[in-house]
């Protein structure tokens, strides 16, 4: 399938940052897609009383109008993750889970910070030996072994449909799959063992995960626990790209400008370490879509 | 005159920086003083389109609203400037024009900028009517107009040149050119009708600006007047200080944090540097309060 597309911003998340760059973006008179799915802000079940200038707003009424403001300035909306990021010579290729490729001039991450953790028994015991929330990271430490992932969206599929080219086994527990119709046709055509409706109670094992235990009361024995809630961990994808974290590598490292160490990439929002308020996401964000703007623009008019 | 107070957080300035800077300060439970004119906030006249996630907002609503959400949460304020600061022991000396002087533990400055007014009939009375001291906030309002930029510097000529991407004809009012010469051969390169050696006289209309004279009586009909003569901060206080400056002496330099390099001296918005936009003023503003309220509490706990 050979859909790709150029763009001159191209911004991943669709909170307050992701839509207040999309805002300033596209009042510069650059192309600009917004790739991500709506509902996954946290702010969407949020009730907001501390952002100025306003009175206790929903969070789901804030949103919805964030993103009608930019696409009246003209910013495309996309309901899906991104899978990839490459490298190319004038930009960076994003491939979406349904796909497509995007050929980005300028690139923005706002997706937020994944609090993907399952809260169950083991998890934090056996974190670094066996339990992992890295596919990319961890992966290859389990070839010819059986490993579960564990997620309802396209970071765990796409996570287990990586694992099958290593691992020996692989198992999907999802509760309800979430994903694009081309994702779920490539877990069908695949090997993975999914278990839709299941949830984990436990992962066990001595020094080293040896079992998961499922809410059933099943048990799988495996090596290997990915926990994998939420979309594609962008911050994954960024250390893969060789973007700068911080030194407790959680978040990605910006300068006043919102620009990352990666010429053209720039980051706004939760990913970018606290205060977790939306005050802080917009205004990040409406500089990140100002100097993406003019990255993309400087690059145009060079080219 | 022996009017003494003390306060953990003192802010100056009652645009959306400080507005955002005392919400999140006060929520912090600590004592909030907001010092500043009302009226003076660039915002009080304007219009607000490109602020997530709400629509066409006046902006004295947005400041009422964002002033008492600051009370609610238990700020007070006080509707005068201050003269000087003066370095303290534990924090920061602060005299009112009425005599007051507050100890401060913390103190966040956001001032704004003050931009250049031409001081000519019809620019105060058409503000937000036509006329403007802001390319990037209100150009996009010119698509397909007529619009000047009166001025002499990269901010006049930088903005006619990206008005002509908007507007239908722009013309440049200036002195004399004082740029780079890459710039000038950006503006002989494009255009940018370039009026040398002018002056504005007056700018005219009934309740929008319809025309703008020029010192030589020549008048040119147009909807648009752009005033950029480079946004001279009030830095007087901060320098006498020992605050640091942007290399070009602009702007106060504060890092991620929106501290500066003084103890307890915090600063957001306009006066810390472009773009100039009520989202960054905003979430500079919120950093600014949580960390200025974050350092009040220490010296507390440390006294």
């Amino acid at each position: 399938m050979d859909n790709s597309q150029t763009v001159d911003v191209a911004i991943l998340g669709t909170g307050p940052a992701g839509l207040q760059a999309a805002i300033h973006a596209a009042r510069k008179k650059v192309s600009v897609v917004v790739l991500g799915k709506e509902a996954k802000s946290s702010l969407f079940h949020a009730h907001i009383e501390n952002f100025c200038c306003m009175f206790d707003v929903a969070g789901d009424t804030m949103l919805e109008n964030g993103r009608q403001q930019a696409a009246n300035f003209g910013a495309r909306f996309l309901d899906e993750d991104v899978l990839a990021i490459d490298p190319q010579e004038n930009g960076y290729a994003l491939k979406t889970e349904t796909g497509t490729t995007f050929l980005a001039t300028a690139l923005i991450i706002a997706t937020g910070t994944q609090r993907n953790r399952l809260g169950v028994p083991g998890e934090k015991t056996l974190l670094g030996k066996g339990v992992s929330y890295c596919v990319d990271c961890d992966g290859h430490f389990y070839k010819g072994e059986t490993v579960a992932v564990v997620g309802n969206e396209s970071a765990a599929v796409d996570g287990a449909l990586t694992l099958t080219e290593i691992a020996d086994k692989v198992h999907l527990i999802c509760d309800k799959l979430e994903v694009s119709d081309h994702l779920r046709d490539k877990l069908d055509a695949g090997t993975v063992v999914v278990h839709q409706g299941a949830a984990v109670k436990a992962i066990e094992g001595e020094n080293q995960v040896e079992r998961l235990i499922l809410a059933s009361g099943e048990s799988l024995p495996l090596t290997g626990v990915f926990i994998e809630q939420g979309a594609k961990g962008l911050l994954q994808l960024a250390t893969n790209l060789g973007i700068m974290l911080d030194p407790e590598m959680r978040y990605i490292q910006t300068d006043k400008q919102q620009a990352t160490n990666m010429a053209g990439i720039f980051a706004a929002g939760d990913i970018c370490g606290p205060p977790w308020q939306m005050a802080k996401a917009v205004g990040e964000g409406c500089v990140a879509g100002v100097y993406a703007a003019n990255h993309a623009k400087a690059k145009r008019a060079a080219a």
